[in-house]
């Protein structure tokens, strides 16, 4: 009996370590994520990438949060005394902004504490993981541009459509002077907002002109699902309906509403993932429109596809490490070998997500329409 | 037992009748609401003003909806075989805009369906019964202006605020052209996006604009909230804090920023609600800046209170006819018998809801900065 209370107490001492071992690694520094409604606490995200989710509906059976670590269909919370549901994800997230939803009794809903996103063609919650590199996308005491809703003609799907723009800071200052325009294109299941709401492109405009790490230009970002592309349907994508609205209406409302210069060698285009694919099939049919071309985590050129090595100024290829850096850097390799000026940029330790785009267009912007 | 089955008979076929009757009642012509999210079938309204609720939430023992003729505690829904939940209002809503929530076995959440407003200090799901009325906000081919966001610096705060402005069709054509400028304020628990979403200051001003029934001015919108009123406890409200940033930094930024008339005879506040209380504290305090006030459902102005009766050029007051509409009517009999210039709008068949403000609008911007 004495050995066996030995060993029962030597079972008990190890399992305690490793379980205070296991607890010890989830700092418990959480503060409320930076994409919570105003006054929300939860949730909230640790120092490590840690998130910690409370979720009220006393009377459900099972509340669910679709973060956490791959293949393990997200996080399940617990419910306390009180009827409140707890839970923190199975380890660290990657740093930046993740897109996700709550399942209450099997019915998907949104997380009341945080801000909401258009993502997978829903509004959906958003969560932002602290990233060590996030300075450049924070809102800070610079001179800030403004983005504006504008709604322009498209006689072509019979309607308004929405764009927003980007101007930068000092637009209205001088009214002789001209800007060059990047159209920057959202993903699959996104909308115009994406950019400005989860990308902070004007923030990051903002801080990199203050630091005078580029050239001032103007942002216009539009909806580029024309067609009512459905997920997993994109090999049957066709650009045309898009094209039109962006070539034919969209660029000559921008021209004649803002102070833009309007030739070729003013104009960019990039696009995130499907926009990427947008952009890689409209700049290639209107080479006489667009001199640079990006692509964040949305393809690569070949050598064979361009036309006329001389005609774009730049082609950039980005992409996050854990998607498929070497595609982008052997496309970027083969487009210098044939005389294209062409950058790649691969984003350290993040996915298909947003924090990949918000620093592949820090890198992307100073290389633009650079003398 | 031959008279009872033949009572028990009547008594079936009565209560069938008077529920067919009252079924009846309900014209099945439901259609998606226009505040939904895109592509999504649920919530619909049908032309008496109904609304019609479909949440998916198969293991939940309970879904209410928090819209319904008052004091029956909004819609419970009932779940069929497949595990989603339907419910129809117990009556015709109002014309127009309405917030509402879900609440899902105890837990309150948004609707997936629809569109979020932020009201209530939250985000919350918006639903859009037609109005009789609604060609005046809707969006229509006419030429648009422009809504705009800016982060204009705020020592007083110590922050860089946001406010949307909205610039008239034309704005960017004439760079010599200057405009007045209405600054018009939100209610309690809403923010400096609900102009534009809920009431859709842009789309009235572009169609009263392109009839030629008012003269194009630009309008300011942000947040007034910034000394966080609690809710019933604006009888501690105290106006000192948003008055510095309204007055002494969104307007001198506003001046230097776009082109405005700076002078006191172009300048207007309105407010809703809330926003109206502060609009007539700050417009008493500073009679020197704004020559136009306007309360929408947000209280009155008394003679005693105008201390030169020549200052304002327009005192607006309305409210919808649900709520206490003579006090609106005999303030503006006492203003205009002390020489004021003073107007009463009642909207018909509304509440303390977005339709009365819009209304509101629609007949204020007429008046204002008449020659």
């Amino acid at each position: 009996m004495k050995q066996f209370s030995l060993i029962l107490g030597l079972v008990l001492i190890i399992s305690t370590t490793l379980s205070i071992a296991q607890e010890s690694q989830v700092k418990e520094d959480f503060k409320p994520s930076l994409k919570n409604q105003p006054g929300k606490e939860y949730p909230q995200v640790n120092s490590q990438g840690y998130a910690r989710f409370k979720v009220e509906a006393p009377q459900a059976q099972s509340v669910n949060v679709s973060l956490g670590l791959g293949g393990k269909g997200g996080t399940d919370l617990t419910k306390d005394e009180d009827g409140v549901w707890w839970g923190t994800t199975d380890g660290p997230m990657d740093e930046g902004f993740h897109y996700y939803h709550l399942t209450v009794d099997g019915g998907v809903f949104n997380d009341p504490g945080a801000l909401n996103y258009y993502g997978s063609t829903r509004w959906e919650s958003g969560i932002e993981i602290p990233a060590h590199d996030q300075d450049f996308y924070m809102l800070k005491n610079v001179p800030h541009g403004n983005v504006q809703q504008v709604l322009f003609p498209s006689p072509s799907t019979e309607t308004s459509r929405r764009a927003f723009v980007y101007t930068p800071p000092g637009y209205e200052e001088d009214p002789t002077k001209r800007y060059p325009v990047l159209y920057l294109q959202h993903g699959w299941g996104e909308d115009e907002t994406a950019w400005s709401n989860q990308g902070h492109a004007n923030l990051i405009m903002d801080n990199l002109l203050s630091e005078g790490k580029t050239a001032p230009f103007i942002i216009v970002m539009t909806y580029g699902m024309t067609n009512e592309v459905k997920y997993g349907g994109l090999r049957d994508f066709k650009v045309d309906a898009f094209q039109t609205v962006l070539v034919d209406e969209l660029i000559p409302y921008v021209d004649a509403n803002f102070r833009t210069f309007s030739d070729q060698e003013n104009r960019a285009m990039a696009g995130l993932s499907m926009g990427g694919m947008e952009t890689h099939a409209i700049t290639l049919n209107k080479p006489d429109v667009f001199s640079y071309y990006a692509l964040l985590s949305g393809g690569i050129y070949t050598p064979e596809e361009i036309q006329d090595s001389s005609t774009p100024k730049l082609i950039f290829l980005s992409c996050g490490s854990k998607e498929n850096p070497e595609r982008v850097q052997s496309a970027v390799k083969a487009l210098s070998e044939a005389g294209i000026n062409a950058v790649s940029f691969v984003s350290e330790g993040t996915a298909h997500e947003f924090q990949t785009w918000r620093r592949s267009l820090y890198e992307l912007a100073p290389l633009l329409f650079s003398k």
